[in-house]
């Protein structure tokens, strides 16, 4: 998506291919910096230092780092079959840096698997770079399929209103382009309809604790030059009793495929809202995080407990043109603090899911009806 | 309460009567201070710069700093009728500093027209003495007895447990007795159980935008021993959802006669994870924040909209060794705030209310039915 103007992905192989451009998000939203990185080890530290995030930019950034991986093979002068070995252990390195970012495990499988496949270490090489462009293009394309399907609900609430009010929708937590590749899932359909001119304007949860929303979602917005307000997660239930939102969307880590949703702590919140006041509540997800063995996410999916530091402690800036974040303590001294990442939000509270192939109620039929192959 | 052992109020006479002890608010929960103020001046001061702050202490500060001016105008050696005016005059000073506090005002008009039935100059200063300590007690009292009447609702969740676990109640701002003169609202219950020997766990929602949780409600229980953990104010329906929340119990800004209840933005969320999950959602109130008159709290009690700094900037400390707050900056710059500072839950999601009289629904009927008079 846009910044400043000019369209960006979270991931880029410059033109020679000798380096993979990423956007350190860790700086964002003070400071836009991208980074060149030439080696396999300066990928794994940038997924490992989380300079990147998110499960489709992680993905598309370790496939890119096991092209890089190809290249150094290829330099330490390796036959086919040390190629093939040597790179299975840079793809082990890759792993080790988040272990439970599943998106990471499966681009570094899916590249060794491919490049098995190669009769040398050249060809070897452009398989690794094909598919590592591969994923980044299906990333982004599955994100860009989402919007335009969710773009007509958009759209209709739009003539529903029949004024010029823009559409009010509520998000939560970051599922924008910056945790993919491009278009983001949440963001996607309010991309979509914004690029075409229908008005719209996003309440961004600042998602307490680590703020993605206030930090991540709304720099996006703005960069895009999509109307935006940051509220506090304690509003929306105000917002909804008063007409102020049109409709939800979020994103979500994980969905069962009974329609239950795993997504960041206090969807579930807004989720009840929604429901209390009649008004929409879409999830829009790849298929990619479709779950096809839980049942009953509530009790099936276990939920992460993090740190308190991330709650106690605040990071910002102490001056806006001074883009050195300071930490503050925000809590009474001694006192003990709880951090659960995610919550639950059952299939009844969810109007629908907006996938890659369309839209579809969140229960088990109407998901395995979009997904016969499942 | 106890801090660190010792008995607290939050405003006190010294054994002199010459000057009015306070908790320098604003320093807590990193410092605790407390400040003696021997002016009306100063007592404008401390609640204009809100080393003072919620309805019942801010009106038993200014009953105090009405003590304060009748000394002061028998050192000016008016006559009785001039005392009177000179009185009114400064009862004026104080209403301004927040205008919007209805017990600072009827704290004044109350001393005013006790201080009027006075025969002489020395009369009066007695009459003013004697009566803020009477609104100081008064508010202490119906905050004990909401404590004594919420009590059992704690006693029998703990019996029904059938185990030795806490009673688990989740909290949203600080209605505790910082915010009144001792007890609290919503904490005066907790505080009966714990101190009857039934263990209770709180649950304390940071309260954004202004952690008022974090800050307060968290420092008042740890300082009196009862046990808690900070969560954000995300956290509530997880915990539920999990059979992690027992009780809710908040205070309240305002209550229609019909049971609506306005609070801190942020409760009505807390009030549809209740009902969802079965849970009591009590609301703990002096009667003196009844409203009489209006019907329907969605629509007829207007929502205070405040400073977007409140939002996009955190205040805390970046050594807990340091008492020296910093201020840094947590959102996209550019991207604008909402903050919108309470919200409306419905009587329909409300248990019930725990008064200075005993429990009633949230109802018409039940509440008229407690207070005939009105």
């Amino acid at each position: 998506m846009l910044v400043d103007g000019k369209p960006y992905r979270t991931v880029w192989l410059d033109s020679a291919a000798r380096s993979v451009g990423i956007i350190d998000q860790r700086k964002l939203p003070f400071s836009f910096e991208t980074v060149q990185l030439s080696s396999t080890s300066g990928i794994a530290t940038a997924i490992l230092e989380m300079y990147v995030r998110g499960a489709g930019c992680i993905g598309a950034v370790a496939a890119h780092g096991m092209y890089l991986a190809a290249e150094e093979c290829r330099e330490e002068g390796l036959d086919a079959e040390a190629f093939d070995e040597r790179l299975g252990e840079k793809g082990s390195e890759l792993c080790a840096t988040r272990p439970t970012a599943v998106n990471l495990e499966w681009a570094v499988k899916r590249q060794l698997e491919a490049v098995a496949k190669g009769d040398d270490v050249d060809a070897k090489v452009r398989i690794a770079r094909e598919l590592a462009q591969e994923i980044a293009d299906e990333d982004a394309l599955w994100c860009r399929q989402i919007g335009e399907h969710g773009l007509p609900l958009i759209r209709n609430l739009f003539e529903e209103k029949g004024s010029l009010d823009p559409v009010n929708i509520l998000t939560h937590c970051n599922a924008g382009w910056l945790a993919f590749v491009d278009h983001g899932s949440a963001t996607s359909p309010i991309y979509a309809a914004h690029d075409a001119g229908i008005p719209v304007h996003v309440w961004v949860d600042e998602t307490r604790p680590r703020n993605q929303g206030a930090r991540l979602t709304a720099w996006e917005l703005g960069k895009h030059g999509v109307p935006h307000t940051v509220i506090p997660d304690n509003t929306g239930g105000h917002l909804m009793q008063h007409g102020m939102v049109d409709l939800v969307i979020t994103g979500t880590d994980r969905t069962t495929h009974t329609g239950d949703v795993a997504n960041k702590i206090g969807t579930y919140l807004k989720a009840l809202a929604a429901k209390d006041n009649g008004i929409p509540f879409y999830v829009a997800l790849p298929s990619s995080t479709i779950d096809w063995e839980t049942r009953d996410g509530v009790s099936g999916i276990p939920i992460e407990k993090r740190g308190s530091e991330e709650v106690a402690m605040m990071s910002g800036v102490t001056d806006e043109k001074v883009f050195e974040e300071t930490n503050v303590w925000i809590v009474s001294p001694g006192s003990p603090v709880a951090n659960y990442a995610f919550d639950v939000t059952p299939s009844r509270l969810v109007s629908g899911l907006i996938t890659e192939r369309g839209i579809c109620d969140a229960t088990e039929s109407a998901i395995h009806a979009l997904f016969p192959e499942k």
